[in-house]
Parts: structure tokens; C-alpha cells; sequence
């Protein structure tokens, strides 16, 4: 039996996980692969941290050239995470002829496509299964078995932490209690700024768009909009109307241009992704043949990137079993990317105003002004003593700059006391 | 650049949509293959029926060996449906060293054991990706994307037609008036006892539980129970307690027995499953390191079926032009199917009973003597003139056989009127 060797970047979280998988299963995935995996080198910072039993302290090394090095390493599992030096040694293992397999969504997103031609050169395969949605499919789904379709739109819940955080506040919490919460769970990092800024989620949706629609998208392109000015007053209010609260990544093509960013969303309560609940993600991708297809479980934790990752692991060594790479295909059109400014929605807006006659027809003006028609308007609290009224707005379709131009010219009326909200609505 | 030649059996509704499919975007299919999909013949019943503008009317042919012995055809797609004489030209063109992709159910479940053998035996692929689930990649997720779980369940709505009926119900339809409306919409055949009585599931079943057990699960081993005696009323009691009634394909792993089945089944409001709607499929598999999958999307239709369908061709152009075939994985193990009477469940039960002291104490002897426990009990409405009063009892878990048991002992009771509804509960 052909044995196949694999050297291991990073025995964080996921590494410690895959070394755990192959150390139940070696032998039941051998024997359905016709080949056996065997473990030649693991990276990590420290040799003297206590590990886990599954691991075989002779494999640890803190030298990057022990597995980089070696000539008898067919395959390197990448799961530092981060921009570097983890971009410098997947190029490195390529160009040194090695397959790669990568749960970085960071270095995928910002370098996939330098890297991918890299492979494509040296003839060996640059797999990122586990980059996007944890053990959700979604990329092997985007690229295979979705092959003959033209994507229209895809939409996602590719965060964990902040769908955790909006379940929260969904169920009561402030945005700081429910992200307390979130740190004592070990969902979010000490430092949360990449989950909650949307940064982590704009790096996915590069990767998924990139492949939907067969157009280099980098996530500099990405409009984002971080979770962390939401207020708990809002899940309410979207209730009551019949939606919830998400942070979601959408990505759609109209006509010849792409539109792509991150941002909370008041979706219908009917809505494919509206019960997608705490750490879970989702993803939506409409297809013209194949219609609406939803991918759900879990993003991220130990066992399903584990389970991604070593999926790519068991493709490449078929691959190598039989000699072969997969083809990649490279991005064959570049599709313009619209200016968020440029893009459409609803709008739910809340303001707090002077409680006095008037008001509503001032702020109604200057929104007309600006094109856009309300869709309905509702008085929500008014505080007699300190003669201000709470108003939520649902408009109609308008474009993006035109509200950003409107509500500037709102925040400036005498009757403003605040812009308490304003939240894009999507179907 | 290398063509793949490929012949298509059957022009039905599948066959259409994939001759459209390949007509509308072979350009830019052979573009990402490196290779171009040439169609050599199209088996149809009838060269004079009308067909649309996708067809080359000089590619069809009433004459099977025109596709099977003709030499220069690499890849067989079968889509005439039905056990003869699909099976029978699956094996001839596999045996003739073409390739197969086939979207046909019966045939793979009850036959694909001795067809993967003769495929692997010649080294060519059989796929079939558009047997189960229409456009929702399951099969290869199974195969591929799961591939180092151990999967402990499986759940599935896989019937788009019964769903279908069972929305209908949901929304206060009866039984007939729902089945006349999914005919109406050609949701349903005009005999449709392959869909209602659970026998298109029970097939599809066999194909998830097959590959998910790693074990071989024949259709004629799967209970199954359709769905012709439900009662709209039972919809409306379920939803009171907070329920769905859905037509569910589950298959699980105890110990070393797999249960196996498909029947009604009252689903939790808030269970994955529960909000698929209309013709829409979804399956969700547990397994140990991905936790829930859920994949979601339409179970049938020309258009998600040939998306499927190709998405097999693309795969085996793919493998052609590489001069491999994919290893098949055979059930490495036999697990025993456990009976249907010795399987676990909760059970809600609708009884017309006479409206006289003591009756329910009767009843709740015979059940309790069967060691089935009581969850609760309403009284549901009592017809005074008649005499009789309705009651729903929700049990805990009891076995099968137990309550089959205790409900020919209740249904001989002089105060029984009539066992309206015993439908098993699910979580």
C-alpha cells in the first residue's frame, strides 16, 4: 500500500484536531483510500506545552525547514492562520512541489490567486476546503458539483462568533453582555475586532465570490460594516415588523458588475438563513439550474474544520495515488465591482426626534428628496418629559449613497436628536 | 483540445433539460473541462414526438445499440427511470467499457451493489449524484466531503411530492383535494403510488444509508409507510403541541444494527426539517466530527436533476481526460437491519372512543400492561349526540412491535370507535 506523507503547520485548535482524527481513524481511511497517511512532522512554537495524548512528541518540531525541508513530504496541512508567515511557507511548499491544504481564509483570500497559479505551474493541488464555513461543503459544492451553473447571488451567515453575539442580543443581551458571553464560551477572541468588524466574514465571501462567479474578488473590495453598533432595541422592533438581525455576506452579480459586502441585515423571519441560530453558519447560493441551495452546520471548532481539512487531505492523496492534480480554474472574466455607494436596499431606520408638529414631514422632505419613498413609518416611544419621539422607518428600495447623503442631511435638522439606526433590509 | 463523446438514454424531462443545459453552455463547460462534450445519440420511444429547438433531430435514434455499440461513445447517461430496461443497458455499457452517470433510483437501489462491481471491475465510473435529492449534492458529500466521519444518522425529506401534499395539509387541505392540486401542478403522477406509498423514498434511502453506513442497505430491508391515511386534523393537533407532520427518511446506527425507515413523523416546529416546504428536499446527517449537515434545495425538476447530471459528466470528462477512474468504496462491513418492530419511538395517537366513565383509564391499562408510559393525554372534542369523544395521547418512547401490540388490544375495546392516527414522533 502506497503510503503518503504529510507534514503539519501549526497543533493549534484544528491541528490538534486533525492529528486526533488520524489517530482514531488512520486505519478505516487507509483502507477506504488504498493508501496510508502517516504524519512525518508537526510545527509548532513550543515543544514543552503539554499536548493531548494523541500526539507523538517525537513528530513536533519548531523548525519550519524539517517539513518544508523535506524532500520525502508529499503533503502540507497549513493551520498557523494569519497573513504570515503562513502565505511565505504555502508558497514555499508549492514551489518545492508539495500539495497543499490550508484552512487560512486570510491568505486565500488576499494571495488564492497568486498561489493557485503557483500550483497550477508545479502541478500540485492548493486545497482550502476548510477556509470558508468550517465543515460546511461549500467550497468542493461551488466548484464541483455546481459546475454547470451560473450563480445569480449568494448569501451567507459565515460567522460564527457574531451570529452567536446576535442570537444573544436577538434574546435580550446588550451587545457588550452578549459578547462577554461570547469570550467566556471561547467563541470570540480576547481582541473580538476580526469577527465583529466583519473582517473574518469579508475575507469568506472573497473566496466564495471569487469562485461563484469566476471573477477575482479580493476582499479589499468587500464593503463592511461591523455588528458592534447594533442596539438590542432593534431585534425588537425587526420583530415586531417580521424580521431578524444577521451579519450577512451577500454577494450578487447584476448585469456585467459584482456586488459583494458584509453588513447586519434585517431579514424576513422566513428567510432561509433567518434560523440559523448561534455558532451555526449558512450559506444560500442561487443557481439558474439548480435553484436555491442551502449548506448549514457548523463554521468552525476542532472536529468540523478537522473534518474539511482532512476531506482535502484524502482527495490530494487519490490524487497522488494516481498520479494526477486537479485542474484549477482561474477567474476568466473580470467583472467590475460595484461601489457600495452604488448598490440598493431597504432601509430600517430609527431616529430620535423632537417630539413637536412637523417633524415627520421635514424628515420625510429631505428623503424624498433624495429619492427615496417610505414604505412605512411607525411612532414608536415618545419620552413626554424630554419631549422626544422615537420613529422607525421602513423605506423602499434606494441606493446606498443616496440614503448616506439623506441621513447626513437628517442628522442635521433641529428637530434630530439622534440617528439611533440604520440597517439595510434584503429578502 | 480533447472531446468526450457521450450518449444520452432517454429525451424525457431530465433528458430535455440536460440536452439544454450542454446546448445553451457547452462553450464555457468545455472552457473549464479543457475538454468539449460531444453528444453522439439520444435513445427516445418516438423520433416524430414535437421536441423544442435544444434538439438535433438528427441525434436520435430508437435504436439502443446505436449508443451502446458504438464504440467512439466514452460516457452513457441514463435517464429513462425504472428497473428494466435501464438496468440491463447500465450493465451492458459499463460492461462495454463506457462510463455511466445515471439519475435512476430503483435501479442503483436495488442493483448498484453488482453495477459498481462491474464498474470497477472494467475501471470506469458509475454516478449517480441525481438519484437522490435532485440538484443537493449529497452523494458526493457523502462520499468525498465526509469522508473521515463516522455518521450516526441520517434524516431526510427525499419525496418533493409528498412534501408537497403534506404543505398542502399543513395549510388545511385534505388528503384528496392535495393530491388533486400536486397533479394539477404535475407534482404527481396520475397513479402516484411510488410517491405516496413511500417506495421513491424507501430507494432513495437505501442509496444515503448505503453510503453512509458503509454497509449494504437493500430497499426491500426499509420499512415504509405512506402517507395516504393522514388526516388534515392531525396536522392541526400536531401544530397545538408544536409539531410538523412530514413524511421522514430516517436511518441511524445502533450499536452494530442500522434502523432503517420512512413513515409520517411528527417533527419538532424548530427541528431542521420542519420548515422545508413545498417540493423542496433537505437532508440532514449527524456525524461525529461535522456535527449537523444540513443540505437544502429542489429534489426534482429538469433543471436541478441536470444540473446534478452534469455535474457527474464534468466529473468523468474530468477523470477521462486524466486517464483515471475514481476508486469505489464497497460496503467494508455487515451491519444487521434491525426490524421494524423492534425500533424505538414516541407515538401520537387520535382515538374516537365512547364518551363514558372509565374509558380512558381502560385504555391507559392496555398501554401501560405494554410498558408504554404516557407523555399526555387531551381530550379532544367530544360529539355529545354521538356519544363519542376524540382523544390524542402523546407517548414516551416505546417500541414498535409494543405499541402494534397494544393497538389491536385497544381496537377490540368495546369503548373503541376507531384508531384515527398513530404516527410515530421524532426529534
Amino acid at each position: 500500500m502506497r503510503t503518503v506523507s504529510i507534514g503539519v503547520l501549526g497543533a493549534g485548535t484544528v491541528g490538534a484536531g486533525v492529528l486526533s482524527v488520524l489517530q482514531r481513524k488512520g486505519d478505516r481511511i487507509s483502507r477506504s483510500l488504498g493508501a496510508t497517511i502517516q504524519i512525518r512532522g508537526v510545527l509548532v512554537r513550543n515543544l514543552t506545552k503539554s499536548r493531548s495524548d494523541d500526539f507523538d512528541n517525537g513528530l513536533l518540531t519548531t523548525d519550519v525547514e524539517r517539513i518544508l525541508g523535506d524532500a520525502s513530504i508529499d503533503v502540507v496541512v497549513e493551520l498557523l492562520g494569519g497573513e504570515e508567515p503562513a502565505r511565505t511557507y504555502i508558497e514555499r511548499a508549492l514551489r518545492a512541489g508539495k500539495h497543499v491544504v490550508t484552512a487560512n481564509k486570510e491568505v486565500i483570500a488576499k494571495h488564492g490567486y497568486e498561489l493557485l497559479r503557483i500550483a497550477a505551474d508545479r502541478g500540485v493541488n492548493l486545497f482550502f476546503e476548510a477556509s470558508v464555513g468550517g465543515g460546511i461543503p461549500v467550497i468542493r459544492v461551488l466548484r464541483r458539483d455546481l459546475v454547470v451553473n451560473d450563480i445569480s447571488q449568494i448569501q451567507a451567515i459565515i460567522n460564527g462568533t457574531t451570529n452567536f453575539i446576535l442570537s444573544e442580543m436577538e434574546a435580550g443581551r446588550d451587545y457588550a453582555g452578549a459578547l462577554k458571553q461570547a469570550q467566556a464560551l471561547g467563541y470570540a477572541e480576547a481582541d473580538p475586532k476580526n469577527d465583529v468588524e466583519a473582517i473574518d466574514a469579508a475575507y469568506k465571501l472573497a473566496i466564495l465570490s471569487t469562485l461563484a462567479f469566476r471573477t477575482d474578488v479580493r476582499p479589499d473590495r468587500i464593503h463592511r460594516v461591523g455588528i458592534t453598533a447594533l442596539d438590542e432595541k432593534d431585534f425588537r422592533y425587526a420583530r415586531e415588523m417580521g424580521y431578524v438581525v444577521k451579519l450577512v455576506a451577500t454577494a450578487r452579480q447584476i448585469g456585467d458588475t459584482i456586488e459583494a459586502n458584509v453588513h447586519p441585515t434585517l431579514l424576513p423571519a422566513e428567510h432561509h438563513l433567518a434560523s440559523v441560530k448561534g455558532v451555526f453558519n449558512a450559506v444560500l447560493v442561487d443557481g439558474d439550474e439548480v435553484d436555491k441551495l442551502v449548506l448549514y452546520g457548523r463554521g468552525a471548532g476542532a472536529q468540523p474544520t478537522s473534518s474539511a481539512v482532512l476531506a482535502d487531505v484524502c482527495a490530494i492523496v487519490q490524487d497522488i495515488v494516481y498520479g494526477v492534480a486537479e485542474p484549477i480554474q482561474f477567474p476568466e472574466r473580470q467583472l467590475e465591482i460595484r461601489d457600495f455607494g452604488d448598490t440598493e436596499a431597504r432601509f430600517y431606520l430609527r431616529l430620535l426626534v423632537a417630539d413637536e408638529p412637523g417633524v415627520l414631514a421635514q424628515i420625510a422632505r429631505v428623503l424624498g428628496d433624495g429619492g427615496i419613498s417610505i414604505a412605512s413609518c411607525i411612532q414608536k416611544e415618545a419620552d413626554a418629559d424630554a419631549r422626544v419621539a422615537e420613529i422607525v422607518i421602513m423605506t423602499h428600495a434606494a441606493r446606498q449613497s443616496a440614503m448616506t447623503d439623506a441621513l447626513s442631511v437628517i442628522a442635521h435638522l433641529s428637530c434630530t436628536r439622534q440617528i439611533s439606526a440604520s440597517i439595510r433590509v434584503d429578502r
